[in-house]
């Protein structure tokens, strides 16, 4: 197995944050997104969207979904559990990684690729392959998606040590890269979220924040 | 169980789609999403950002997710499988599953929602609550995005009879979705895409289809 990764992407993250979660030890290949490696003819091959993270077996096999790399490598190795252990559980937590996705990471995301400044990423509004010119309009629909993501995280953290409850989760994989990122455009969590500033400090000291 | 489903709607329909081929009875409650009842208090009480479907449990638990849903759904009634038979088949089930679900099923929300004679979304360039102005920029990006789910629609179906090999999966679910939600915005099946069209055309004969 190996993984296509960019170190300093926030999806990829994702991915090298539960591996070092479940303890594995899966050898990387950097990727550089800033530098538009991802756009070339030799990625591409790998990955025709030009998406980063891809986990590729030793059969050749490649998954090219952060979400999808996590749930196989959940079934392979099911120990430490972070994507639930029954099926209410895990319906829960789609559900709740999907908020975190969608109203964090892709809000941001939105939010930093449309900035009409931002020249490496002024024709990839969406990421991967393809041009699409900036759209400034998304800069302010991207915020109000964040002022939600951080209003529902300060609520699920109260009275709960992680998003989820008392264990540690997915969705905290993926609600706490979401934080890291929301920085690059300036924006964190707001002072008043107490549960949420709590928790932040508490995940980021984990050793896998740091993979 | 119950399911809050909106009938004319492309996302609760990939719910019932499911459930129809899992051979499932679940009772429905109707909720007027052109209308505006998922945004009215009633609704938001059970799904706060406004969202459909939702699948609630006899105890109460509740599931906003599409795919959370049909993953419950799968745990619990594993025949016939739509979401993959092994941990490989699964995660690739998962990758195509969100190509379809992005190019196809988003990228025609946002050609429709954001067109700015469209008086009952004008107000709402994402789904759910909360108030974002049309964004016509998007309508270009969503079509260019619906050129790429075309186009890799027709390179899967290359020899197979559905989207992932033989057998009728969630992919075909959500691709079919998509393909009768971009007829709203009069985007339909190139003609030159003659797998597609053949898959279409048995995809939608299925008795779910109806559902």
């Amino acid at each position: 197995m190996k993984l296509y990764d960019c170190a300093v992407a926030p999806n990829p993250r994702r991915a090298r944050m539960f591996i070092a979660e479940k303890g594995l030890d899966i050898p990387k290949v950097e990727v550089d997104i800033l530098g538009g490696e991802n756009l070339k003819e030799s990625f591409l091959a790998i990955n025709p969207r030009g998406l980063l993270p891809v986990l590729e077996l030793d059969d050749g096999t490649r998954f090219d979904e952060a979400m999808a790399i996590c749930r196989y490598l959940e079934e392979l190795y099911p120990e430490p559990p972070l994507l639930g252990t029954t099926p209410v559980e895990r319906a829960q937590i789609e559900c709740l990684q999907r908020k975190m996705e969608f109203d964090g990471m892709i809000a941001t995301s939105e939010v930093f690729r449309n900035q009409p400044d931002n020249e490496s990423f002024c024709y990839r509004s969406l990421p991967g392959a393809g041009d699409t010119p900036a759209i400034p309009g998304l800069i302010d629909r991207g915020k109000k998606s964040l002022d939600r993501f951080f209003y529902w995280l300060e609520k699920f953290l109260d009275g709960n040590e992680f998003i989820t409850g008392d264990r540690f989760t997915m969705v905290d994989i993926t609600a706490v890269c979401a934080v890291d990122f929301a920085k690059w455009v300036d924006i964190t969590i707001p002072d008043k979220n107490t549960n949420s500033l709590r928790w932040y400090e508490e995940v980021s000291a984990r050793p896998s924040a740091k993979a």
